[in-house]
């Protein structure tokens, strides 16, 4: 396991660059359920996924959270590493959901890639707004929840026709179905499998917790 | 009126970036009003404030809106040259709220300063993180934060801004900057009313208990 074969932009970094990303980069294992970074701690360090899976979630005064993001294999945590960035002012928590390893690559190092590479601070911006489209799609999915509700009531009605948790249907016909577009069923679609609630595999949806699936439809 | 004294990082850059910026922004001037940016649209510019007030706003495909933040003198919005930045993928509204003028900056020559250039693409780095942190506090808000609390906090915010605590605005207006219901907001006014900490006549809403509505907001 080497941090040259994880890291997205490797072979775009000089081979002294490369040599200060290895020389700060700590390979580390974690169990399923450990917390990696809270918002307090600033700099907890940027984290490269390995294999295994984190989440990254909010977390209010009174320990309500909201998940915001996950984060697969090769996928990289900035928000731990916010001190890097002195605009970003919000704190989040990232904890494992599976056991996971990473590298935790040091906040000082990077910063002086980023300093000195307009290739790593380029490639640093699409990391940020990749996760702040996570966020902005989150958000309006809170404020207007539509479709997924409704994308929650197609799915149960269409298995009490079909009498069948399994449902073969494309996400195109969906869409035609609920009157939105199919990049729209296919994200939500995909969440609800983040979230357990159906299982994807080419051609069909399957109902995994339909009581979830309920509660959606109608909290 | 030039772009070179409201440019933040004018000085950082070298003469031919700063002939590059130069050459590729348009000075204009819009009206009260005037949506300068709709989402479905991604390559405006990059939008930097002269003088004025932008809003940058999501819209619901029922025609609800909601406040994301607002641009002031010398502020940058990036969010209006969304397609220089593959990774941002998701649209808002930006639309005048006081007569404004501006420098639109085009977005390929913006790109090819932040592909050449570390201090540029940092630069661009910190001003994504503002506005990611302004959606995030809005997250919070939304999420963990009661339609009262949220209120009181937009009646201090607007009077800041407008340096009055005469605001000429409608209960509508308020609803989209709040993503709430007019009812909602109106229900909310009377209760303040009613509380001494707002007196409302028609178009107007007037703080008359600033620290009563403050307290309300922190507790």
């Amino acid at each position: 396991m080497d941090v040259s074969s994880f890291f997205p932009i490797w072979n775009k970094l000089t081979p002294v660059q490369q040599q200060l990303l290895e020389q700060n980069a700590v390979y580390r294992k974690v169990d399923k359920g450990t917390v990696i970074h809270n918002g307090s701690a600033r700099c907890t360090g940027l984290l490269l996924v390995g294999s295994g899976q984190l989440r990254a979630y909010m977390l209010s005064d009174e320990g309500r959270e909201i998940t915001l993001y996950r984060l697969f294999d090769r996928d990289i945590c900035l928000l731990s590493a916010s001190c890097m960035i002195n605009s970003i002012q919000f704190e989040i928590t990232i904890a494992a959901e599976k056991d996971t390893s990473m590298w935790v690559i040091s906040p000082d190092a990077y910063q002086r890639l980023m300093k000195e590479s307009a290739t790593v601070s380029n490639f640093t911006n699409e990391i940020m707004a990749a996760r702040f489209s996570e966020v902005m799609w989150l958000m309006e999915q809170i404020m207007w929840k539509s479709v997924d509700k409704r994308l929650a009531g197609f799915l149960l009605e269409e298995s009490k026709v079909e009498g069948s948790a399994i449902l073969k249907i494309t996400h195109e016909t969906i869409a035609n179905h609920l009157g939105t577009a199919r990049e729209v069923v296919t994200r939500m679609l995909r969440y609800f499998q983040s979230e357990g609630m159906v299982k994807l595999t080419r051609g069909t949806v399957e109902i995994t917790d339909l009581s979830k699936l309920d509660q959606l439809q109608n909290p």
